[in-house]
């Protein structure tokens, strides 16, 4: 049998803050950076950053914005940290299998929905915020593309706060690999999955949760029945109000398809390209929906984050 | 690190008798609720649940029907529990995901391929009966419509004894899924997968066993090699004297596939108008058929579990 | 709850010399036999067994031929072991879903990737050589047919050298299923994926490494971060000059897709039948190529086990 040694040398590093939270049971929201380095535009992705740190900070939880720098995970990035990750050119957009890469390569990176969840499932957290889940690309019958984001939350107990998958994906086709691989899906506040920019992506969720408390207790029943279902996706819509509107977002969405077959856009650079598209064809207002949901998604991850920590002591 | 209480709320409850046999090494067999609760018509449905218990303990093996009552997972349903159940509108079929949203929310459900052999496995049951094993559908190149149950198979070690998969899913597609996944086939003294109503699919399998022992072994196996395979799957086809009509059957499917497009019936509502369809243009043929088959699926489940339980002490 | 005896009757057997090794933390390697049993013709096969051992102790490491004989499942076959999977007939080809029934049917096997993956992990042998990948079948869109392999990788942190995946099969949707899944993909002194005869199968890898060490800490971090990446593939092409003649591959596998359809060959038997397609359409020259692949990678894989086995101590 091989011998590990007594200390490894690879390991997620947490910054002081969320370190002391874990310690002494405060809640805490984890959360992704490729949308920071990679989702949105400088030097808007740095403010939006701050802004959620601090909307996630006013339930009441301590956010661990999570990404890699010169090869090490670190949860719970600083100022100066998160400065680096969102305005240094070459920062990789690491998923799960990218991360030992970088580590022997002691490159820096930004993690995906994938690499948050699985990081933070790993340290403790046990809830995370983010925008939009990867999901089946709309060609993946025959180009096989879905995202790495499925196979990590078919396998990691964390709650997921979403605004649905963005609207450039297969939308039916991600909601069946979910069920097909046991990832629960609940609606907070409505019966319909969410589209993203739009309040509603046509299609059902099985589950509706009205309540922060319910949402919670289905997070601990998950974690502590480990029966083998997976992450637990809060589909959390825009309001009708605040949505793009749904005649912009159709057209555009048909130009942006459009744009990738005609300029031959494929794999990695497909999110960063339609992003673009959809900021420059409907003049900012994408940026500011999409500002608005990963906003609105913090704020209800901090909520659940600390009811979850009330659901722990109930019985005490 | 995430402090985990003492003891956690969400639990799995055994009924008495089967607690008790655990406890002793007394052989158990995992009966699903979905089939009494969503596949057979009342009040028959209650009667067949009674048989399939007697015919488990005819074979010296207890009966364990696992289901959710008042948001609590129960391995071994009572008389009374299993009436609820059987007998009462608005039970949810709950796929393993939808085990932790049940929990919180305090609701019933009858528990499928997936989640039976999940709660199985939880408390240490090696054997499980049902008719037939979820899968591929036929139209999931373009709809990606697979059944979590083979997401669940392939990670549960567990035999699962079947008369194959419903004729109405897409059979070479859900035999290629099982190998893709690791999961075991087992023809029980057949070469060919079954069809559910028909004894022979049309398909082969890759392994026979014509003994209960060597099913017992090989279980055995899989439980002690711990290498990631799955599910031993145990194909128990019906006798060709026994089987529906093959000419019959063939004229009520195309029938049934083409009632669910001109309804648009989809999802988990496929199933069950499917079984309806059957029971009805069969004129009830396919209800007893689809007894039989449980029924001889519970025989086999029951030795096959009698049989594991002496491999344990072979070499004691 | 189940009550496991004191001692399993189904374990894996390390050989003499493999056991020594693991217990010194001497460098070792595993290899698959089906390349022996099923991929190269006698009695060429079994020379090619005691090259590709040779081969890696030339490196410094220890060799591990993975097999199942009589039910037993060996790690580091003898001389004797090695030619009867040779040079038996009736020898099955053994994924990880086959172990237990050859155990419990004290059959004899060869190994496949996955199965010689799950067997090399689950005795801490972390680097495996082989010469191609199984992975995801041209027609699978439509028949669903996908290797085991892919779902083992997937979950196993194992670095395994080879040389892409045979042509024969899809490409670029056996890529996106890495991806998927979470597998690790690293091109030696490449930014191209080979293509098993090729070189080059004209499709990128995400990452390139130039030095050995720099696997051997990738294989490292995946195994002490432990976040569910899987395999680190690590992709070694041959070099132009000793690749097959792309026009001649070209030809040879075409024709070859054309004989399966003509004769109908499926499942199992389409590799055997192509492997031995190419010999005879090659003349003899794609067996060449095909031993020239297995020694290179066997090479390979025995730097990098020795490199491995020095990160482990590089803090100590
Ligand atoms: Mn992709
Ligand atoms: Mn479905
Ligand atoms: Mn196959």
């Amino acid at each position: 049998m091989e011998i590990e040694p007594p200390l490894g040398r690879y390991r997620i590093r947490l910054g002081a803050e969320v370190a002391e939270a874990l310690g002494t049971g405060t809640p805490v929201v984890a959360l992704e950076s490729t949308i920071l380095s990679h989702g949105l535009p400088r030097p808007r992705n740095l403010e939006v950053g701050a802004e959620i740190e601090r909307t996630v900070r006013a339930t009441g939880a301590v956010p661990a914005t999570v990404g890699v720098l010169g090869g090490e995970i670190v949860v719970g990035l600083d100022a100066e940290q998160l400065r680096h990750l969102a305005l240094t050119d070459g920062v990789a957009k690491a998923s799960v299998r990218d991360l030992p890469v970088l580590a022997a390569k002691r490159g820096d990176g930004a993690t995906t929905v994938a690499s948050t969840a699985a990081v933070a499932a790993a340290v403790g957290i046990p809830v995370f915020a983010t925008g939009g889940l990867g999901g089946v690309h709309r060609d993946a019958a025959t180009t096989f593309d879905e995202s790495a984001d499925l196979g990590t939350l078919a396998r990691t107990p964390i709650a997921v706060v979403c605004a649905g998958v963005k609207s450039i994906l297969d939308v039916p086709a991600t909601l069946e690999r979910l069920e097909s691989s046991g990832v629960t899906v609940l609606g907070y506040r409505t019966d319909q999955f969410p589209g993203f920019y739009l309040s509603d992506s046509g299609y059902p969720v099985g589950w509706r949760a009205d309540e922060v408390s319910e949402i919670a207790e289905t997070l601990r029943a998950t974690r502590e029945l480990k029966l083998g279902s997976g992450a637990v996706v809060v589909a959390n819509p825009l309001p009708v109000s605040e949505q793009l509107d749904p005649a912009l977002h159709d057209r555009v969405l048909a130009e942006g398809l459009a744009g990738l077959e005609r300029e031959g856009v494929t794999g990695k650079d497909v999110t960063p390209y339609l992003l673009a598209h959809f900021h420059a064809a409907t003049e900012g207002e994408s940026l500011t929906v999409n500002t608005r949901i990963i906003l609105r998604n913090a704020e209800l991850a901090g909520r659940i984050a600390v009811a979850f920590a009330g659901t722990r002591t109930a019985l005490a």
